[in-house]
């Protein structure tokens, strides 16, 4: 008798398989696109001489982060400061935590990741300085601070000269902390609709951070790092003369909110991230119903859509309920779809690899890596 | 030198902790509504002679279905095959898997999985019931089948009598399966607004269910088992004389969506289940942004509410991006929320948990144990 209490499911994917394979819902990666959008946007940034830090929150892998790392990024970001944690263990060595954060639960990790790393936060509020200022000093590391400027997202940041000037002047109060320059992130134009509304977002964007950085030069103090921007915008934030470095995420997936957008006269990155899915019923007349819902894949800016041209086009993803996709058919076609393969372009992909625990990397519809998502679920 | 390779975060909750410690975002339980809600559940059941079967999708967590067992339940629905193994490994030995699957790796996990438990699967379609007859036949294993009939939720199960008997007939042919009964689920129905929508409804739904087993009666096949039912129906279908078996999952917690159901006449779950957040920027004036997004809650069913009568009713959750909350201060509120804690009622509690790899659940504001959600995830 075998012992029960070890029994687990079996590999989902394995190296050297048809992708066709890969037991569904399952992430499945191109890794032929997935390598052109990192090592364009490498080029990107090296051409016009702006460090690129990618955001790790939208892949949460290390294996991707050491790829792009291998590519010339200067480190990584990460959102929440447990999420930074299997990326250090791993051996990033800049992390920069492009948000806020309170609680001494929080400090303590910031305090103790400090010990492995150059590590950069953001502030927005005196208090969060004095809290990680005393526990820095007293834990005799130096931690990087990037008060965060709001340039018209309307969320986190200070607004104003003189709230960023008290920022600044009580980071200076503490032995164990060090102004690093700003953080100017603006997330709601990175989806504006077109091109040339984007660039002249970020530019108005790019504008209103100048501003701060003049501001803080007449005072005497220099910002080493100004650093922003995403997918939407890196075009035009490397060219901005503003950002020192650029940290986009989604550019290594593209996303269909993303892909959706027109992208005229600048580079689209390619999709490069599915979910693979499996039609499991077919018994109501013009329905086609696969197995990915809400608990695989992440609906928020709109439902996924099929990988163009499968299926003659015929499928429609519908509705998602927790454990189905409905899959609406065409008119008139009458073939029974039962077992057929699907492949869906999430609509947002940082939230949809949040329920995965490893992506299946394929090229030539092999399967020839599976990397861990190893940082999922770490939101502390 | 310590070795960065082992670095981990630190545990973000830790028994005998006030529940004020635990670190955010963190789904915390509160174990006493929990602990009435499983109980009624089971005496409703017992009360009216059907069998308790909780469906596992809703908490995912072997913790939770070992207490639901205690309380008398005959076992637990998973909706994937893979699903099923966590709670086979702890010592759950009676499974219905109540959706349909197709797949060579699909029925391998079937096969698997009845060498160790009572297994039952559901079926829509002949090509279903072949696979899995010749392999359950050529493993020299029996695997009881439950055609799903569509009772008006329009997403899989067959409709008519035909439909319904050809898969009967089918079952027959193999050696390796055994026909079971029926599953006749509708979920569309858990979800409307008022107790007597709801009532009738669940009637119209079991008038259906009782007419195929009727059909069956009339050909000299009885249903051993009939399952279905959920947390919005259960009280309706355990007095119906139809369902031999009730499968709600979300009446352990009680979701946002849930709760502002209409439930007078009946019994109504309370709320066990909090997403635990804390207030991580305030430069905003009038917002207050916590550190829990779209990682952090399902909202395909709604934003989420503040836990009610918390912070004089003044917070009130409008917009969730990746992983930031707005929260929205009433007017006239001038008071500074950085690090105020807030509790937050998910508007659908199946993809919320799915988010997350443990509860917390606590009594009396200590925290009381900390479990595995050992199923999160496992999706196909």
């Amino acid at each position: 008798m075998k012992d029960v209490s070890a029994l687990k499911p079996p590999p989902f994917a394995r190296i050297g398989d048809s992708i066709s394979l890969v037991s569904t819902p399952a992430l499945v990666l191109d890794l032929d696109a997935f390598d052109a959008n990192t090592q364009r946007m490498a080029e990107l940034a090296r051409r016009h001489g702006v460090a690129l830090r990618p955001h790790a929150k939208a892949h949460k892998s290390t294996a991707i982060a050491l790829r792009q790392l291998e590519l010339g990024a200067v480190g990584v970001c990460c959102q929440k400061m447990s999420e930074a944690y299997p990326f250090v263990a791993k051996g990033v060595l800049s992390i920069h935590i492009s948000n806020e954060f309170v609680g001494a639960d929080k400090v303590a990790m910031a305090v103790e990741l400090a010990n492995y790393v150059r590590l950069s936060v953001c502030v927005d509020h005196p208090a969060q300085v004095d809290a990680l200022g005393r526990a820095a000093t007293q834990a005799g590391v130096v931690i990087t601070v990037l008060p965060e400027v709001d340039i018209g997202q309307g969320r986190c940041g200070v607004k104003g000269n003189d709230a960023l000037a008290a920022l600044v002047d009580r980071i200076a109060l503490y032995a164990g902390l060090r102004f690093g320059g700003l953080q100017a992130y603006h997330g709601g134009i990175q989806h504006l609709s077109t091109w040339e509304q984007r660039k002249e977002a970020a530019a108005n964007a790019a504008h209103a951070t100048a501003q701060y950085v003049q501001f803080l030069a007449a005072r005497g103090i220099q910002c080493e790092v100004i650093t922003g921007g995403g997918t939407g915008t890196a075009e035009f934030d490397v060219s901005s003369g503003v950002y020192t470095e650029i940290q986009p995420g989604s550019y290594v997936f593209m996303d269909g909110d993303y892909g959706s957008k027109d992208w005229l006269g600048g580079w689209k990155p390619a999709h490069s991230l599915y979910i693979a899915s499996t039609v499991m019923s077919t018994a109501k007349p013009g329905l086609a119903v696969c197995d990915v819902g809400l608990k695989g894949v992440a609906v928020d800016s709109g439902l996924p859509v099929l990988r163009p041209g499968d299926h003659g086009g015929h499928l429609q993803y519908k509705a998602a309920n927790d454990e189905h996709g409905i899959l609406q058919i065409a008119a008139g076609d009458t073939q029974d779809y039962l077992g057929s393969r699907v492949y869906l372009i999430p609509g947002h992909c940082d939230p949809t690899a949040n329920l995965y625990q490893q992506y299946v990397g394929y090229r030539r519809d092999v399967v020839e890596c599976i990397w861990e998502i190893d940082a999922r679920g770490l939101s502390q």
